[in-house]
C-alpha cells in the first residue's frame, strides 16, 4: 500500500493509491489517520477518487522526529569514527519538516549539507518495545532529507542546533507499507545535487536497523502511531569532501529510495 | 503574578494567586491558557477561589523544551571545558516533563543525576527575534530540575538519550512573571539530595540569560507561547564528583529558586 498526504482542490487528504489513482482516506492527513487509524486497516477505508491530487509533507505533525547518525558502515569511515555499540541520536521538530518539493528556505551564509535517510514511519504505541514488537509496530518507510546546517552543527557538542531549522528537512512523497518494501533485503539510498550523484548506498548496510532503532528509542521514550524515526546517511556528504561542499542558492537535491519514490528540493537563500 | 495548573476536586485547571488563595483561570492547564491568551491579560480573567488547589505540572504540553547545558561557569570549570562562545542546546520533550511533587521513576541501574535548573516560559511566537523581542515574549520563570540519566548521556556524543527519558524531569511547582522577579538580579538556584545541599549558585552567574537563549534559538526555530527553555545547571552535579555520586532508589530531590519555590521529588527505581 502506498499511503500520503495529498493536496487537492479542496484542501488535503489522506490517500492511497489504487492502480495509478489517489482516493480520499478519512483524515486531513495522515498524522491525523494514524492518530486515530492502524495502518493495515486504512485500505477498508478508501473513498473518493482525488483526481488532482499532489503529494505534500505526509506527516505534518509528528510528535517525535529522531534521527540517527552515523548508521553507515562507509559514512561513519568518513567521519573518522568507529562502528558503533549504541546508536547516536538527535531529534527534530514537526516544524523542521517539509514537503518532498518544496524550496527549502534558508539565511544565506550557512554551510548547507545534505544527508539523504530512510525514514521510518511509527505505526503503534511503543514504550519498552522489543525487537519484534517493535518491527510489527512500523506502520510504513519514506524518503527524508537530513539537510544540516554544519557550521551550527560543529559550533557546540550537541548537533541540534544544526539539525533542527525550521521547514529544512523534506519528506515523502509517499509511505510504502512492510508488506511491500523490506530495507533488510536493500533499498537503494541515493543523493543527487543538480544531477549529479553524490550518495549511493543500500539500507542492507545499516548498522541498525529499523526495528532495532524503535525498540532502542522505546526503552527511553514512548513512541506513537504518525512519529518519524531517520535511519542515518551513507557516506558521501559535503562536509566530508575534500575540499569541503556545501549547497549554493539554486541547488537542486533529489533524495531517492528504489521503491518508494524522489524528493525534488531546491535550496533558496534569503537575506 | 504567581500562575500554576493546578488540581481540584474537579480536575485541572490554570490558576493565579491572589493573597494566598488559588482562583480559576479559564483553561484546563497553563499549556491551554498561553496558547489563547496573552500572559499578562491572565488576570483581567480571575475566576473562582479554588480551596483545594495543588500545583501540577504547570505546562504539560510544550511544543518544544530546549535546554541550554554548560551554561554555569564553575559547572563549566567541573566538567574540564572552556567559557562558551555558543550555548550548547538539547531538547527534551512534553512526555519528558512531570510534576513538582511526583516520583521520578526510572529503571533499576542507571546512573541518575541532579541538574537544578532556572527555566523560563516563551510567552510570545518568537522568530529570529532580536533580545528585546526577546526579553519582552518571556511570560515567566519557573524551576526545573534536567534529572541526567548519565550512561546514555555518555553513550555517543548525543546527550539527548539520556536527557528524554519520559516523566524525568520536574517542573513547577508555579510560574512567575517578570514583573516579580528579575534572573539578572541573581536568584539563588539549589538542589538538595536527602535535604543535603549539593548545588548552590546564582542566575546572575549564567553566561546565556533567558533573553540571549531566546534570541538564540529564535534564529534556527519558532518559539510559541507556552514553550520552556532550561537555562542550564550550576556546579556540583553527581557526575563531576570524585568518586562519582548518582541517586539511590527513594533518594529524595529538592531544587529550589529564590522567590518561585521548590520542587520535591522521590526517586523510585523499578524492574
Amino acid at each position: 500500500m502506498r499511503l500520503a498526504t495529498v493536496s487537492h482542490a479542496n484542501g488535503t487528504s489522506a490517500a492511497v493509491l489504487h492502480g495509478g489513482t489517489w482516493r480520499a482516506l478519512p483524515a486531513v492527513d495522515l498524522s491525523a489517520l494514524l492518530a486515530a487509524t492502524r495502518p493495515d486497516q486504512a485500505a477498508g477505508l478508501t473513498g473518493d477518487v482525488l483526481s488532482d491530487a499532489v503529494p505534500v509533507l505526509p506527516l505534518p505533525a509528528p510528535g517525535k522526529a529522531i534521527c540517527c547518525g552515523l548508521n553507515y558502515a562507509d559514512h561513519i569511515r568518513e567521519t573518522r569514527r568507529e562502528l558503533p555499540t549504541y546508536p547516536t541520536l538527535f531529534p527534530k521538530y514537526a516544524d523542521t519538516l517539509t514537503g518532498p518539493d518544496a524550496d527549502i528556505v534558508l539565511p544565506r551564509g550557512l554551510q548547507v549539507d545534505w544527508e539523504a535517510e530512510l525514514a521510518v514511519v511509527v505505526g503503534a504505541t511503543l514504550r519498552r518495545a522489543d525487537r519484534a514488537t517493535a518491527l510489527a509496530g512500523i506502520a510504513g518507510y519514506t524518503v527524508a532529507n537530513d539537510i544540516s546546517v554544519r557550521d551550527w552543527q560543529y559550533r557546540t557538542l550537541e548537533w541540534f542546533q544544526g539539525k533542527a531549522w525550521d521547514a529544512s528537512t523534506p519528506v515523502g512523497p509517499v509511505i510504502v507499507t512492510p508488506d511491500e518494501i523490506d530495507p533488510a533485503t536493500g533499498l537503494d539510498v541515493i543523493c543527487r545535487v543538480n544531477g549529479e550523484q553524490v550518495q549511493r548506498d543500500s539500507t542492507k548496510t545499516l548498522v541498525f536497523d529499523a526495528a532495532d532503532l524503535l525498540a532502542y528509542i522505546s526503552a527511553f521514550t514512548v513512541l506513537r502511531p504518525g512519529d518519524l524515526v531517520l535511519t542515518g546517511t551513507p557516506g558521501g556528504v559535503g562536509v566530508a569532501r575534500e575540499p569541503k561542499r556545501f549547497l549554493a542558492d539554486g541547488d537542486v537535491v533529489e533524495t531517492e529510495i528504489s521503491g518508494i519514490g524522489t524528493l525534488r528540493n531546491t535550496v533558496r537563500f534569503t537575506d
